[in-house]
């Protein structure tokens, strides 16, 4: 059997009863580690499993796929993930994979910042579709999210922004030598969406992320250092969020009255809050 | 502290270890019985806890919310949710006011069908806004959320259907007398929903729920007994899901060829399935 086992958002003991009982019954262990990650490391889920677990990188999982499932017809093997096994489309490529060896697939849920993100205040069937902002690099800035955000914004839909993880990075000079040394991760910040957001509007200037749109920065969502603000987007440009990992959220102008109540208690400047969203949001 | 529990979506071993050992230390644990459903009851978790276990209905989470906070400011109170705590409008209720009574919150995040709803094999930032479908009576046929799948299609966006649930509910023989008599619990069915979306689709006819439209039924997922078919609206009328709870996904014509993939495994009728995702779907 394989398991694919959602860890939740924070720690070691976010994984479902179920789940640990399942990492414990299996002879191979691997951790997912390149679309997210927990406020503990490899080492931390060792002691508490009892057992070793292997990093799966990106090139493991998506082009070796079948070291992962290895005898799993007969033997159970723990696929971990951080948040929930849906989240990236890198996982159904696994379960896909297991289907075709016909290896039964057991999947454990759990939550993923898709859901937890309801933590700021907003709904979550008043969400449209949810988008990845990609670092910027100075010679490709892809905007077509942008055209994702106007059709949610269009109804007056929020928009879940995915921040962007690199992992296992190598400089240019490196990569020409072939040389496997990896640059450290970097985690997009919102500070860096934002300013990138605003960046794109500058450009297609459609109103869509003004200075003055209604924004909440999210931070470690379900740990114990959990951090939200929000604010316009101008306000969140210089807010320290403090460790990854970000995400941010863009307000949509069909706001209820009982979300922005919830939301003022986030709020980077209440008055500026409350001023904008009579003028702009809750009608 | 109020600490605010994710159970999950299947049986009493779906709570996270961080959950129980909160449940664990609790005073008092109540439980959210209105909004969803797990495949135990009360007594089930009761054995698990160790502890008694007290159902929460709406009246009492709505209208009497201070009995459920008592002393939390003093001593440690759960108040358990089936799938995550941010799923429902009236769990935010809870957590606002707690805020007004200066008692600290803790939110320990699952599973929803929010996010685990991505086993059906579509992806999750394909989907639009989440609409909940109620039950029509004789006299009251509410269509409002036809206007929110329109959105969703005119942008080739999915729609989770959240379908509609009705715990103790009475007799309007026994409501006039006053007789705390209830009606046994209802469930709506994929069925029933799609039912309710053909004939909706026959009054509005813009082409939204047409009869060969596709759509995913999905039953009791994340539990061993999950059960997820792929068809047309009119092929869905007609298939057995089992018990509760159901929901109903209806497929944006946005719909990538992984996903289309993926989806196929389910289909009512492959063939169908395939000259349909062909004609109408991925591009």
């Amino acid at each position: 059997m394989l398991y694919v086992i959602g860890l939740g958002l924070s720690d070691e003991t976010d994984i479902t009863v179920k789940g640990l009982e399942a990492v414990k019954n299996s002879e191979r262990v691997y951790l997912e580690a390149y679309t997210s990650i927990l406020t503990v490391g490899k080492e931390k889920l060792e002691t508490y499993y009892g057992k070793e677990v292997v990093i799966a990188d990106r090139e493991m999982v998506e082009s070796d796929s079948d070291s992962i499932l290895a005898n799993a017809d007969q033997i159970d093997v723990s696929f971990l993930v951080v948040g929930d096994p849906y989240g990236a489309t890198t996982h159904t490529d696994l379960v896909i994979r297991a289907r075709e060896l016909n290896i039964p697939v057991k999947v454990i849920h759990n939550a993923s910042i898709m859901n937890a993100v309801g933590a700021c205040g907003l709904q979550l069937y008043n969400f449209g579709q949810t988008i990845s902002i990609v670092f910027f690099t100075e010679t490709w800035r892809p905007d077509s999210f942008y055209d994702r955000i106007k059709e949610n914004h269009q109804f007056g839909l929020h928009t879940l922004c995915l921040l962007d993880i690199k992992v296992k990075e190598q400089s240019i000079e490196n990569m020409a030598r072939g040389r496997l040394i990896y640059e450290p991760p970097r985690y997009m910040t919102v500070n860096q969406a934002v300013e990138q957001l605003l960046e794109i509007e500058e450009t297609r200037n459609e109103g869509i992320c003004k200075p003055d749109s209604l924004a909440i920065g999210c931070a470690r969502i379900g740990t114990d250092t959990q951090k939200i603000v929000a604010g316009t987007l101008e306000e969140l440009v210089d807010v320290d969020f403090g460790g990854p990992l970000h995400s941010l959220v863009l307000v949509g102008s069909r706001m209820h009255e009982m979300e922005a109540e919830f939301v003022k208690e986030y709020a980077f400047n209440a008055e500026t809050f409350n001023t904008i969203v009579k003028r702009d949001y809750v009608h």
